[in-house]
């Protein structure tokens, strides 16, 4: 029982709202600090007009004191700004005049399955809460574990590498791994490779126009890792699957892979495992002077982060969400009808990438806490090797 | 608290133990059902010598009574049957004589994060434990899912698509999913396609022929599912998290996708998601007449099953230990030095291809519980939309 | 994984929210109802000042549309009306002007270990989340509890039976306990024995005469349960055990017994046990025409329900929080002072009694879904035996 | 996730196991200390003559090697050395023979309600695993955690102040509490008050020769704790909450007080509290010179241990089983008769003490482990304040 955290609201709803049980105390944390993060989950070229309503800002409600954590369960509230236009068909108590019910689901989406597992009799109590909007909390929780992080100088960023059929080759040798995300924030598609962000765009473009949508493959990195958080020993205790739980648990993602990924099914190995070496002029103490010259691995093996960056890589399908929908079913009236339309984002990839960033530094705070204590700051950074 | 398992041993240790908690009474489970299932996952081209010292047989201690499970916990044992030879190795008591320690470890491996973390100062104290021996509990514990669900008619099926870079062809769909174990448990590589069977064998023969060794990609497929499993309500009750998690802990994976998985990334939205029809001729009550023709959702929208087969493919890592070491470092006295050499497989895809089976069964049995009770056999059954 | 909730806030804070995650959709819910159960909580003899300022309102911010649930997590906030004196002292950002610290703690409350604990340098860091008031929300997400069971006819009260050394010898015999929250609401000491109810007040008015403060036992009563909620088969699935931890983790209780407790240490088996009986006649479907002509296990026999109603008793220890204060030490100058002051109640019992009625709702729907699967009432109505 | 773990197995089953996950590496481990715990606990006079049969004995099959623990879960089992003549009865697979059906519940016991939940048609599918005999590998399990403890001076120890109506009145103030269990395990009913120890031995014999049964009252106590385990952050991390769930779940027990409990009822504010004071010449770091005259808080104040000893008092009914059996009723043919007479103890407490003295260390061990980390002794050590 370290870290846990509880996510409520629907997207049309009064406000999200998020409870973030388990963090030490004396932790600084400020709403402008998790604003950032929500801002830069809005990024991204091909958002819908809703990013506009929406420049979602926190308000914590509990847990922070004159800007630092108490060790009590923090509260983060994100309300809805267009609240006022939809508090008669969300509304809390029942309803005074008739609202339209949603009866025709999306394929792609929640709504069938989850209309039919619920006994709902309107598809809208279903789309509410399985709407991508939810992120936005996570984000907000993600950003106290990332702050958490940072006391301890690991970082966590994101990059796009594909959209559709465009792929970016650019190699990260030469790239400092801390600056990947002063670099992505400036682009609208969060890639690093310029020559292919234009083609990322218009590939975009043209799904807008043509009333579809489009996903791709976003990579996340943490790095500045100890040896030695997650574990081997028992199976929901390693690291990669809890990661896996996590990336998979974000909206539209059908694919997740950790260092070589798919590509290691390829290679022998003796191509695959990335060699040991020790060269006692490394002065990282939580490398303990370790180093490899590959990292096939990700940065984990046996479950356990080996002191290299962990790198994951997502593959989002497509939004389900068409401007010129699909075939589908009324399910109430077993009727073929075109599928319902919600307001929605053409590709959400870059997006996606920041949810993803905050997801990951929930588990891997989770799995800090857990090697050295969870109760204050100073008491975690007495036990932490520098 | 539905089911839960632990799982202990170590791989040369006594015997593997496991104990699953939460399943209901009333269901019949013997120990020749679980026998075959261990032995599936012996079976494979590649698998070392030491398959045939093993010949796992699983010993019921609890939980079972007059073939009929009692509601309360069930313990597995696997005895190790070449304990005699491991005995003061793997000594419970402090040691009399000097037992050589393991000081170098294998790249890809838990052996260095394994060591570190848990301040060993032998790298068998890791090794022991993180091997893929303990997926063979793993089998018996799932085994009993397994049963829970074949009571309801649904079904778990695997095989083997790539091996190295040879990658089978063969579409599935003119074959009964049901019967596609069948077919892949008589080929020593669960390949359905005969086409490359012969190949991947043989690139097995050649990385053993090296010292070298080869992983790939195998396919897991759960049929006969109501829709309504999982949830979208909350991140941890997404199905689909929880099978990256159960696949991603598997023991050399580094990649698991669901349906178009990272192939999604470069479909539209138009032509990933399957649209949806019905037919009152239908009379599969578990799918309420609904039917897709495309199933790139891999049997989940929005994390609950939608009446569709689940189908996931996981990427598996040659495995680290090889006949021809890497380089690597002698962790204590940190000079260079050849990895530590341990009796290994060239290739144990065919095996985790069952290892993964059992987790997925566990997955969904949990979640089928979660949605019809617990309690019983004969009242889940009553509970049960037929 | 079922019903689970986390609370948030301090007792000046902004907000007390609290999410409920689990609950099944299609039940009824308001915020009136609610808010009828926060009223009961604040009713009671010997409250402090802050009751009238206070008067909990809650506001659901998601879960809950046209009166219904669906399915998706809850929230619930109270907001705090004294906040505009309090945003200063308890201010989320960093405080411009010095904001006086509170340094010795008060003996019997949180103040002392948690400040050590959590390495705080203010004790009011752990007072304001240490505080009884974080059980307003406690109740509110109990609410939702309670109106679940009550859609299956199961009902939750309490009363009071002794403050401090004064003690009610009113039988229950021939009460019908469905009706004895209707009595007891009426009780400003929550106690059904009017012979002793001014006295109980009597006792009360001199505490409070005296700077001191008083408690009591309360006994909780659970009714309309079907046989098998809990299990015997694992420790933590023991519903006994669930009540115990729920019950104990109010604020200021010492013991708890179940039926009847800890007199049963000093009777004979074959004056402790209920001897079972069958009655064709009895219509009662929950308890299968099985009755007893006593009720010593207070419902529930080897971490079982047991058909009859289910009976708890709390002792809650004086409030720790005096007018005239005890001796104490300031934890940081390490010099002895007399105990902060901090504005209390004299006695909380009626309160608490509340509160307790609403953790043991919890516990026991959370049986219930667990039971009878936990997807919607509709589908949990067709799997209960009526 | 620190401590957890499953235990199963049936009362004349082959064995019971138990799988203890999260103890930390490097601990020393024996099944002989282990075996002393289980020796503990089946003295005491009044145990039936099983416990000759008995005579447990431990087998450690993983997760400690040369006397160490790994890291890795830890398998106990204690082999059922009565299952020759058990094997028929409770075979796990389907029996050739007719066994004959256990159909009469005794009142007090799981029987009743745990047949009913589970649908058996035989009582014996409930009574096997609802025995207490369970409990002994809940020491087992228990003394790992134990054994941790005392590397950090922590111990725990019981004694009995009740046998049904006779009540030792011994003050412990000049009693090192450490020593408390040299003690009592000379005592064949676990009483260091050796004015009433006669008599309670006389109120044993009365019950036996009258086919009937008693309890009493025991008092477990934890010395040696440090400041700040526990929390009163979230109603469930508060330790008060989690000893009396894992007390109320040893089978019998119907009441738990923590420190004056019942009594705190009748006390005053001014009373109760336990004023603190201070003296720089204390040199327990532990404590950090801070002191108590009194501890009726029973070493723990808003959920979190104060540097006192925790002081907790059970009570247990007398045990269900009668020689002299009580009025039942078959079941399924619902007619009365006399109980089901099982083989049982006349009086369980002294064993019960030993239980629960095993479950408050391992309530205490994961608090412990939550505070300063849980890979390796020698990393918590490192993190102790000594």
């Amino acid at each position: 029982m370290n870290l846990r955290y509880l996510t409520a609201g629907e997207s049309h709803g009064k406000a999200l709202t998020g409870i973030l049980e388990g963090m030490p105390a004396g932790l600084e944390l400020s709403e402008e600090y998790i604003n950032q993060q929500l801002k830069r989950r809005q990024l991204g070229y091909g958002r819908s007009e809703r990013m506009k309503i929406e420049s979602d800002r926190v308000n914590i409600l509990s847990g922070v004191r004159f800007g630092k954590t108490l060790g009590s369960p923090i509260t983060f509230v994100i309300e809805n700004k267009d609240w006022e236009n939809w508090k008669e068909t969300m509304s809390i108590s029942p309803a005074d005049s008739d609202i339209e019910k949603v009866t025709i689901p999306r394929p792609g989406h929640a709504d069938f399955a989850g209309t039919i597992k619920y006994r709902h009799n309107d598809i809208r109590n279903v789309l509410e809460r399985s709407s991508a909007r939810e992120t936005a909390v996570r984000v907000a929780v993600g950003s106290a574990a990332r702050r958490l992080l940072e006391e301890f100088k690991i970082f966590i960023v994101s990059h796009v590498i594909q959209i559709k059929n465009v792929r970016g080759t650019l190699s990260l040798k030469n790239i400092d791994l801390k600056e990947i995300n002063v670099l992505a924030d400036k682009s609208s598609v969060r890639c690093l490779d310029k020559k292919v962000e234009l083609r990322m765009m218009k590939v975009i473009d043209d799904a807008k126009a043509n009333g579809d949508s489009v996903g791709g493959i976003a990579e996340i990195i943490a790095g500045g890792l100890p040896i030695g958080l997650g574990s081997h020993v028992h199976w929901d205790r390693r690291l990669d699957g809890q990661i896996a739980q996590a990336m998979m648990s974000i909206p539209a993602i059908k694919g997740i892979e950790i260092g070589a990924g798919f590509q290691s099914a390829s290679l022998s190995g003796s191509q695959m495992h990335d060699e040991i070496f020790y060269d006692d002029e490394l002065k990282d103490s939580r490398k303990m002077s370790f180093y490899r010259k590959t990292n096939n691995a990700g940065g984990i093996e046996g479950g356990i982060t080996n002191g290299e960056p962990i790198v994951v890589r997502i593959a989002m399908k497509p939004i389900p969400t068409l401007t010129i929908p699909l075939n589908s079913v009324d399910i109430f009236k077993k009727a073929p009808a075109k599928a319902h339309k919600e307001r929605s984002d053409t590709c959400a990839l870059p997006s996606a990438a920041v949810v993803a960033e905050s997801v990951l530094a929930l588990v891997i705070a989770n799995a800090f806490l857990e090697k050295y204590g969870c109760d204050s700051i100073d008491e975690i950074k007495s036990h932490f090797l520098w």
